[in-house]
């Protein structure tokens, strides 16, 4: 029998969690570590307690959600989630729906083993990682980061958001710099919705990722001299805010020249002092590129760095390139991949394999162990604003893909190559 | 004789007033409206009071000290002074030695009338002009625009910082939302720091300027749509900071094509949300450009337009030109420059005819009555920087040139053409 989410459950989460940190237009600010985002987790993992979870804050703020239930002592661990906070004024479907749905599945599968009386075959957790969105504070992916060792928890703690803030102290101020040791896992998967608009297009309604682009991180500064925007000769300014939008249209080429197959932004661009009458004299900009190739990544990093020293000297200023945060391509597990699959095919639902190019917590993760994220569609491919919509009965096909996966994994004892043989 | 400013008292007020707002550096962080800002007009214009003058504040937050002396019925009133706010993390003496030299020359004056026991062929006047910088609340000028009637009251206390904070409850903070008339003047006389650095490489001490350029001031926005920098198709973003680089650089480029005889410049630049992992939606610049040549800033102007326009198609994006400023080019008042002249040759001083590009509250001033800026040198040409310094003597020679021109100007009951009658 196919386990089924409740999907009255489904909207009365969405719309609960959806109240913290709403804008008037639909959408969400619920940026890492502010009260929003605490009174939020505050709500949800209340909620989870109440039906008996034991709920473990790590000391980067990381929730996870154990299920109390009876399973096969010692058995593997199935983690699944997704994370809690938001974009500034983006909306309520990125992060939040892979949480509930994690939920849900794993509250379906609890429900099935009650009635039926037998210990489940693995353990689950439900997670919420901490700043995955690197809005407030950078890098992205903060606590799934430290989760896997790739970032040191005392460096995660002491990073800053614009105000000086560190993500130590607005952790301890909405109560979740948490003691407990991170849960041990041997498999992850996260819902979330997609990026952009292909399985809209395509009209499909489930997308395993199979892999994942490099992504390159990088911080560089331009650094001219303050003057006076009147008496000062235009031969004699050092305008770092002149050299940082010849360093932004540079980064842009070095994508338009490979026909956009390799992303370049700039996003982030912070000028100082930033009077109307004063030359600046630091820009500081946060550019990206990403591609699945690392070779291509690598040519075109050259590239950028060439951009930065040529558009330093168009305007006659100093460039520096403060940080480079680099994120390897790779691969998410193939039988995650086959087992999404071919349980979307039995749920009747069409699926698509796609590519990640933006930062997922389960980029990390899956460098640890057998892991996975699947898209649901995202009308008109919006994710990062106000407006971003998925419709119900895609946010419940996608919790019910998950819940099937779980069961698969969990009748099997938590191997997956034994999940696979299962049912085909 | 020669009427000399006690060099004692430049330099002790010099240091008195550098002290508000200090930064560790030796520059200055006395933006208008501030704490600071308040604490430097207490200290300065209570030193004022105990020496008589009659402190009167009028509805912007100029501040104008009228001198008390014996002085011909109804005659004509000479104001003279400048500006005690400050760019954020500028310079020492970039308005504040005006206000200072201004007060020393009319004590000199005052000093030998008393001595003479005659009453003074004019009345006297010193001035603070609210908000000269324009760098906390734009536009520049503000105190001196409303002064002039160029910028309607109720505009001007409306204007907001960066933080929403308006002018109107900013001056109320710090003690400064006056309701006194301001008093009103005849001719206006400033000294002012020079911009850049024709003086000190021509070893000359005294530059009266004979024109003020025109200036273009305008604020315009980009207007993009937010998306994923990591998912969201090349071709689907709208990036309104990419819109933004190409007009910067086109705004620039304005400028290069005539090699440099027209100024340009973007110095504030704010980029919304400004997160690195979202393709910015609004990127807002406060673009300049300026011109002695009312045809050339026009010709510029329009080529700014199509410069904007353009700039929005390239990165699919629409624009919106918020505001244009326009700050007509014009002449001081030949009488004053002679008088300059002539007095800085009875000190034997060098002097050279300059014109000011940036904006000063005698522009404005001169439109209404006969009125003029005088420059002192400043090392290296530096300006609204913490290195901004002008040597003691320098400062000395300026405050000298001023009290000898009022003297002048006292001596034929403020009649201009009597006083460059009366000596020559």
């Amino acid at each position: 029998m196919t386990l089924k989410v409740d999907p009255d459950q489904l909207t009365s989460f969405m719309d609960g969690i959806s109240k913290f940190g709403a804008t008037p237009d639909g959408g969400l600010n619920r940026e890492a570590g502010t009260p929003d985002h605490g009174n939020a987790r505050d709500w949800f993992f209340g909620e989870l307690r109440t039906r008996g979870y034991e709920v473990q804050i790590d000391g980067i703020g990381n929730v996870f959600a154990v299920l109390k239930a009876n399973s096969v002592e010692d058995s593997p661990v199935v983690m699944v989630g997704s994370h809690l906070d938001s974009q500034p004024f983006g909306g309520r479907f990125d992060g939040a729906y892979g949480v509930i749905a994690a939920f849900l599945a794993v509250e379906a599968l609890r429900a099935e083993a009650d009635a039926e009386g037998v210990p489940l075959g693995c353990r689950f957790v439900i997670v919420d990682w901490m700043n995955e969105e690197g809005a407030r504070f950078q890098p992205s992916l903060l606590g799934s980061s430290v989760y896997c060792n790739e970032l040191g928890l005392n460096y995660a703690l002491t990073r800053c958001d614009g105000a000086g803030l560190s993500v130590s102290d607005e952790l301890e101020r909405i109560g979740y710099r948490g003691t407990d040791p991170a849960p041990h896992a041997d498999i992850y998967i996260e819902l979330h919705v997609e990026g952009n608009d292909e399985l809209e297009k395509a009209d499909l309604q489930i997308g395993p990722f199979t892999r994942y682009w490099g992504a390159l991180k990088i911080r560089a500064a331009m650094q001219g001299e303050t003057s006076h925007t009147g008496p000062t000769l235009m031969h004699d300014r050092r305008d770092a805010t002149l050299a940082a939008a010849h360093a932004i249209i540079g980064a842009r080429e070095i994508s338009d020249r490979r026909d956009g197959a390799l992303y370049s932004s700039c996003g982030r661009l912070v000028v100082q002092p930033n009077s109307p009458n004063m030359v600046a004299d630091l820009a500081t900009m946060f550019l990206e590129l990403r591609s699945p190739d690392p070779d291509e990544l690598s040519a075109a990093e050259a590239e950028l760095m060439q951009v930065l020293k040529d558009s330093a000297d168009k305007a006659g200023v100093n460039h520096e390139v403060i940080s480079i945060d680099r994120r390897e391509a790779g691969s998410f597990d193939p039988r995650l991949v086959a087992l999404c699959e071919r349980q979307a095919k039995t749920l009747g639902l069409g699926t698509m394999q796609l590519e990640t190019i933006g930062g997922h917590d389960a980029v990390p993760v899956s460098r640890r162990m057998p892991g996975i994220v699947i898209a649901i569609p995202s009308v008109d491919g919006v994710i990062h604003h106000p407006t971003e919509y998925s419709k119900p009965e895609d946010l419940l096909n996608g919790a019910n893909v998950l819940a099937g996966m779980i069961q698969a994994i969990e009748q099997a004892g938590g191997d997956l190559d034994q999940a696979l043989r299962d049912h085909t």
